[in-house]
């Protein structure tokens, strides 16, 4: 079992960004969004959400992290102090007049089936990620879901970066198959959950769907599973990622998300992007997306301790060691 | 990574059951069946099949192995053969008059859900396990899924056991649940599969669930989540049982009850019971139950090499090692 050179301290990042220099080593794009979610237990309204917050709060633990994203006027103020105060730099979150994205959800019984009741895009419909010039020069991006042409326009941005990861979704499959391949094509990793590979990749088997989306380009393809864990799929092979078994989720939105986020952010405070670090990142991803189902919201992935992280990393290896 | 003892030479373990001395290692009682399996690829008639079958099939390549069943007079002698050949201990198994039980079965698109179309109980619907008396001092102990109140007989007959391991199903828990619940405080391990962990525990997460059943008696709780693997929870804490993702699977059929008895198995090879032990025995569960999905039948767990079979836990390990 190895370490990571370990979560930065957050007060020195928070320094840093507030005086609003340098590069963010981390670029995430993605939505900021009001949710209501409803769960077989309970109902929370305006709950803090979205692809960008979940991914942006994991990332920003383990490395300076910049965001791309929209909110509108009717963001609360409190959310935006929360990622400054997250270390998160927000040069790249845009204020526009109007209405905040909005989901709202319901969970089944299972706490995993879950059916969508509304989507109101509000300002996230003119979503225009235009990168602040800083963040070109940012080593490790992530594109959150949001339309494949709008993540090829952020890559068309940024300079020779060295990993850069892309999450999709089933309705961009469908509609836009084309441009899916070429984003595919144009990514270190993709990351998918089950059904998502076996939609772009027309066929059933997960290796099978593997083999064929490597084919596409990227080096890495990482297959999400809930509550399974996942798997990476890359030239150097399969590597399962554990998940922790999580004793009373409450609300599992945003865990694809955060398990990204911090996949990315463990990823470039590693310094490398070797097959060994590249597994070690995603078990980073896997135990803070254990965090962000124990409750609603991605501020309860600032409030986690580090100590709490890496002890829960620490009991998740030995629940894996033969 | 540690190894095995490794698997012992089948032939010396032929020669040593054609003596028809001494006891066996393992005892495994349950059914032997002639299958009809249809999945979205082909359809198979008269498949060696049953719980005892698949589980003394993968036993027997780890410890010397004896079998409690019934067969009917229609039971083709070449897999009478088969067992002998494979070094399984048969004087266990009877044959009655009549038809042998038989078992057909559909599976869906996702070759995992699967519906049963027909049982025909026949012989084994008297089945009396009554255990040979060398058999009575075995230490180790695999109850198949038939009736609690034959796997609870097949307790009483048995002299201080190291390690009993007990399967049941639905049926049993829906119709018998004051017996099963004597039977799980009798075992060290029950091995359910999380479908069945939840009917039996009343609970929805997993966690709960063995909280709940160890709190019954057992030190073991294996709960079973076929491609996504097992977990085991124990006082020791929880271990994750990764499962090998098999590229082209055939016939699900039986990957329950070949991990259970290269588990048993394995667990006797090594002679401790440790955490450490069954840990690796669980993996090698793991190893088989991956060979036994790749084809018909249980026949093919006889053809399967040693050699392949250290070869594909290597990898394994290597899948997990962060």
């Amino acid at each position: 079992m190895r370490f990571f050179p370990l979560l930065r301290d957050r007060d020195k990042m928070r320094r840093r960004r507030s005086k609003r220099e340098g590069r963010p080593e981390v670029v995430v794009v993605g939505s900021v969004a009001l949710d209501r979610i409803q769960t077989p237990f309970e109902t929370r309204r305006d709950v803090l959400g979205g692809s960008l917050t979940y991914a942006a709060m994991a990332s920003s633990r383990f490395a300076p992290t910049g965001i791309v994203g929209v909110v509108g006027a009717d963001f609360p103020s409190c959310w935006m102090t929360l990622f400054e105060k997250s270390g998160i730099d927000v040069r790249g979150l845009v204020s526009k007049p109007g209405r905040t994205f909005r989901w709202s959800g319901v969970y089944e019984n299972d706490m995993i089936s879950r059916r969508t009741l509304a989507t109101e895009l509000n300002v996230f419909a003119d979503f225009n990620p235009k990168l602040p010039l800083e963040y070109t020069s940012a080593p490790f991006i992530l594109l959150g879901n949001i339309s494949p042409a709008l993540q090829v326009y952020v890559l068309e941005q940024v300079r020779r970066p060295r990993f850069v990861v892309a999450d999709t979704m089933n309705l961009w499959i469908n509609t836009q198959r084309r441009l899916v391949k070429k984003l595919v094509s144009l990514v270190d990793a993709l990351m998918l959950n089950d059904e998502e590979a076996r939609l772009l990749a027309e066929r059933h088997s997960l290796s099978a769907c593997a083999e064929l989306l490597l084919s596409w380009g990227p080096s890495h393809l990482v297959i999400k599973k809930g509550e399974h864990g996942a798997m990476l799929f890359s030239r150097r092979g399969i590597f399962l990622v554990p998940a922790y078994p999580v004793t009373k989720p409450r609300d599992p939105t945003g865990a694809g998300d955060t398990f990204a986020g911090a996949f990315i952010g463990a990823l470039a405070a590693s310094g490398r992007v070797s097959d060994g670090a590249v597994r070690d990142a995603l078990v980073w991803g896997s135990v803070m997306a254990s965090f962000c189902v124990e409750n609603f919201g991605a501020d309860k992935l600032a409030m986690v301790g580090q100590r709490n992280i890496v002890r829960r990393r620490r009991d998740l290896m030995r629940m894996i060691s033969v």
